[in-house]
């Protein structure tokens, strides 16, 4: 409980705590040992309970079925939700389809919402966001070979990405590609939202990662673009927007990545605990009573909350003064959180020894998934350079990259 | 700025921010070469500046001649003062004159508020606290050999105390002895005040502590009882409170001391920050441009950021619901700002390379007084030993020690 | 090149590396993306290329087949092999088969040399050990409940063990299990060696470790033993010799783990210089321009190269003065090496990016599979409690447990 | 004990660690309460009991009165002297007048030898070495304004340096300045040396440094010339050859440098066992039965093996393959042992509490002083840059600066 829990949150936040105890953690251990696609009759089911207690779409506009929360209060429903890997999936606010959410919601045309919006809002279709391309640094969004060339109405999409997550069997594309290969290297890349029927388009492959392929929504694809006829009125904002919207997208989309972190550390924490407890090195003498166990549970307890404070600061911050204002501590607490993801989850499984590898818990999945914390959406060091340059820059340094 | 930063705050900050940079800053490099007592003069000098603007005990009630702060925005005015290491004397609100005022505001009697209060609260004599002893573990407050023995109405003191801060040019010091030997644990021991002139005592030695012996305030001294007697006027509340009364001491100390680290780090981020442009490694390349150096500004920044969030939550708890509510948060805070505060204070020296070990900056200084800072008021193992302790307990264990 | 390169080494050490470089790695992918048991048609032509150079089993004495190495000379080939997943398969001394054959080398009677280590050290069959339980700490060996009651000249087995390393498809088990429960603790277990086709026994699952159930010798089996007759004449060395057959297992283990470690260490540091290198941020900038990535390759560099000469220090000294003498650098290299190889990935994925996640290289394989390296064999903790056990012990205090 | 001691070895080594305790370890007291002065007649009188014993200036060769050491036996007997910081003094094979008489031994004329090296030898009188100038940055050499301009049969010097060790008291100075401004960046500078008792030299002040400006040997001066007039016959080497000279002192001097570092480290892990086993947290409680601390002690030794095996080995290799052979592993030692040295003294004074920021144990005195051995010589990240560079050539990338 702390000062940014409003009486909204006072009042959902228990029910979400249950349901997701109760209802979503009980179906981890047939994810961890099954596949997602095969846990999607189970999970719709759970869905149809959020939307039945009207714990649906938490993250939109009560005029749009949401609970019409403030970014800090989706923040710390989204650490609620993040203590199992399938808890944002329950309540329709998963990544990447609420990034595309609002993206749709404040940018999209009125047909646009109509055609894709509103089912995805809805929970009848899935999308991907496709950006990264293998050839790249991520990190240099000005590196992009992707293309789309106008052709009358039409634009011919071309181009190779990767880590377009959850393309498997998702409904539409937003494609980020060069449009104005002529205009300064901001402005030349636009997005477009493709049906992923549409000719020419092609999912190579989930990308096995760290052991994992993945299906379905829990998948990270490479996919093709080869002469993809996309309409013009499937332009999302105005050419030459694409890197302003994709800054967009990621003002909020850092918030509930980081709070879900939180709530990842948070369920790490209790399992350490619990096992502590429960585990005996001999009778009467269990593995809480090493003093090497306790300094790891303190030391995590005093990162998660110091976390939990820089992210819960940062978005009250977005939400009283915009995303601008708060530019230097949205990407310190992206380093910042990941890295204390990392710490305290390798304590948890140094704590559950042999177990503590083993899919037997979800501690390994998301040791495994979680590493790339570190990287996505800019890896820590990237962070960190953009957070020492505006630092410098307050003393009169400009760093020359 | 942050949501803590109160319309008093606002108002305040700004002066005493500028009254630390333009008239105490200055004095530091006399400080860092010279002794305290010959600093005297123009300290008290600048006392009596701090008066006529109205900042003088800015912890106190207004009723007492302070600015009536809660104890988070006292916090941040600690934090502005921490940034010069005679800020808070300068201010009257140093350690451990402020405790000694706390302490006899709230449990002294009138006469004691009197003799020993009034004149320390109008800055004309100072005080020491003399608790730790040289042959325990601080760590257990239980160990104690000092004892106090009733006698008609006088204490008979005898001990071998460390420590004892400030001692030297101290009026009075607050001594803990054990007047109830065969009470429980907690309730042997009882708060004496004994002013410095009692036959019997003697200042040892100001300890060298890493390479300083000091002197007058900025003393730690090693001292003895030797038949000392107090008048049993001069117990302070109760006869066996005094590990109670130690507790009350040290909570809002606790946040005093976090919000001081904080103000020494940011104070040495800036000081690298400000050499990392100025020194050159060749013509137009400042050591600003290299990446290591870029990553610890950065690192340092999140790491302080996270540490005075942690630090004014706690305070705002306690301002809200007692310092007993906030138990786990006090034990957070210091092994957490502590560690803070050396990371930072390493960075900052290994940026100015040799000029950093000099005391030709006022790094060096802090380096060496303030590893202390993971020592005093219980070594970082007890903390986390006690949060972790706190942690379990919910869990259903109880650490057996 | 340092001072262990002997002759020997020298002349065999080329030799290996190219061929690792040139036949083994070529199959790595093929493995990241298949199963093991699909690969083992290639893997076992490339064994017979290395019988054909003769270099099969260069564990073993020349008498039997080997190369007849010190220690630390098979330390020196282990490194090399354990640049690949594949490599110590290849040569036939892979973990659990090599510990298998040197205890049988020294412990079996003839007529078990015969039947169980002659077709191993040929490479006709494999085997496993199994060790421990999953309701017991493995860190500590005296608790088991695994059974083998005599009975005629049969033993009956019953136990339920887990982490039974290349139980798939192993010909025999060497089985650990309590003989002698009214013994002193370290006196009740046996060793029993017996043929994977006993009725009774059941391999429950190929435990699913980090997203991977594994196959084949790539494997880590649950296994239980329900009313098992093993032939007595299956008793490996006597009864109640369980635990010192298992310390002598331990010892030599030890450095072939290490110095594998050490391997993986060196081919991840390699492939980081060389994305480095390749990878552009921009036009002309690649990632190795970057000071924080030459940073990490240099203290990467730095901890290999300490871990190594503490190894190969430590195998020099068992193989000059027994594993006895040498017991605290076995603990200490455990935990040093483990955690130096855990930093050196975890960097070596942060240089590769998105790509460090996928199984497009084979570092995301050991960042999975060898955070069990502070694990299996005694955690870390358990391991630094035991030197400083040792190291306090010389001054005259023992840690109580 | 280890492959790298020698018979040698074996024979001097009790010798020296038994005089290091018992005379040289009970002074240490007065030096850190007192005057490095006000001790050396006692100081001296130690000197003349180990030229009898026949272990004077240990680093010389037998002809030069030496005990004619490998490099990496006298690494072995550094790491011993280290042990106090009083050592290598009395065995006068301290910083820097080690380095110069190794400098004056290989480059120095008959006459220069006659003057300034066999006073040395015999301890008679002490030197410095001046090269360092506060207005730039000491990791690049080429940065140098101190001039030394030929006029007839002298060199008129001007200039400003400061880290001229143990300038005070010092009967000359070997002086680093630029001689030929127009030749290659790396062929200005020569080295003059110059009496202490030249017109126109200033000793400005022995630099405060961690709050000690020391005296005599134990000082770090600020000098300045002011037309010093010093003979032609005095240049050492050729002119231009500087910085070539100045690459000749530094290779062994790394080595002298980590292998004291490496006593001051055992010396600590010593103190630390010592005090954990006798301070009592309770009765029959004391701190050695804390896990953390019992940590502490595993890694303290672990780092500390790592550290010794990486110095002797590169002693060895210099030894027999010459420095520049051994270029790597030179960069290498300097910030991977400097960094253990801090990791340890900060473990040993955590274990001390209060006691350890005192200077009732040389525990504090390293702590402050040996912040410096992270900087001097070169700074971490130079060291780290250096070996980048190498690693990285060797995979045809050239980091360019």
């Amino acid at each position: 409980m702390n000062i940014f829990h409003t009486d909204r949150i006072k009042s959902i936040l228990p029910q979400i705590r249950s349901f997701v105890a109760e209802e979503i953690i009980p179906l981890e251990k047939d994810y961890l040992h099954g596949t997602f696609r095969a846990l999607e009759p189970r999970l719709h089911a759970l869905r149809s309970k959020v939307k039945e207690k009207g714990l649906w779409t938490p993250h939109l506009p009560e005029s749009d079925g949401g609970l019409g929360l403030t970014l800090t209060e989706f923040g710390i429903v989204s650490e609620e939700l993040g203590r199992s890997p399938l808890g944002h999936y329950v309540f329709n606010c998963q990544a990447p389809d609420i990034g595309n959410m609002e993206l749709l919601h404040q940018f999209a045309t009125e047909a646009q919402k109509h055609t894709f919006l509103e089912p995805l809002m809805r929970g009848e279709i899935r999308s991907c966001f496709s950006m990264t391309e293998p050839e790249f640094a991520g990190s240099n969004p000005v590196n992009m070979a992707t293309t789309a060339v106008r052709e009358g109405d039409e634009y011919i999409l071309n181009g190779h990405k990767w880590f377009t997550s959850s393309a498997d069997g998702a409904s539409f594309l937003v494609v980020m590609a060069v449009t104005n290969p002529e205009a300064a290297p901001h402005k030349r890349a636009s997005m477009l939202i493709m049906p992923a029927t549409t000719e020419g388009y092609t999912l190579v492959r989930n990308i096995k990662i760290m052991g994992d392929e993945g299906d379905s929504y829990a998948s990270h694809a490479e996919v093709r673009f080869e002469n993809c006829r996309v309409p013009a009125a499937n332009l999302l904002g105005n050419e030459g927007a694409g890197f302003a919207l994709a800054q967009h997208r990621l003002g909020p989309g850092r918030i509930h990545h980081c709070m879900r972190f939180i709530g990842i550390a948070e369920r790490a924490l209790e399992l350490m605990c619990r096992y502590a407890i429960s585990r005996h090195l001999a009778p009467g003498k269990p593995l809480a009573s090493r003093q090497s166990i306790q300094m790891w549970i303190a030391e995590s307890r005093a990162e998660i909350d110091a976390a939990r404070y820089m992210v819960l600061h940062t978005a009250d911050g977005i939400d009283k003064n915009g995303a601008q204002a708060m530019k230097e501590s949205i990407s310190t607490i992206k380093f910042f959180v990941a890295n204390m993801l990392q710490h305290v989850l390798d304590r948890a499984i140094q704590v559950h020894g042999a177990l503590g590898v083993t899919d037997d818990t979800v501690l390994a999945y998301w040791y495994r998934h979680e590493r790339a914390a570190r990287i996505y959406d800019g890896p820590d060091e990237v962070h960190k350079t953009v957070l020492a340059r505006n630092i410098l820059k307050s003393y009169g340094y400009d760093i020359e990259q």
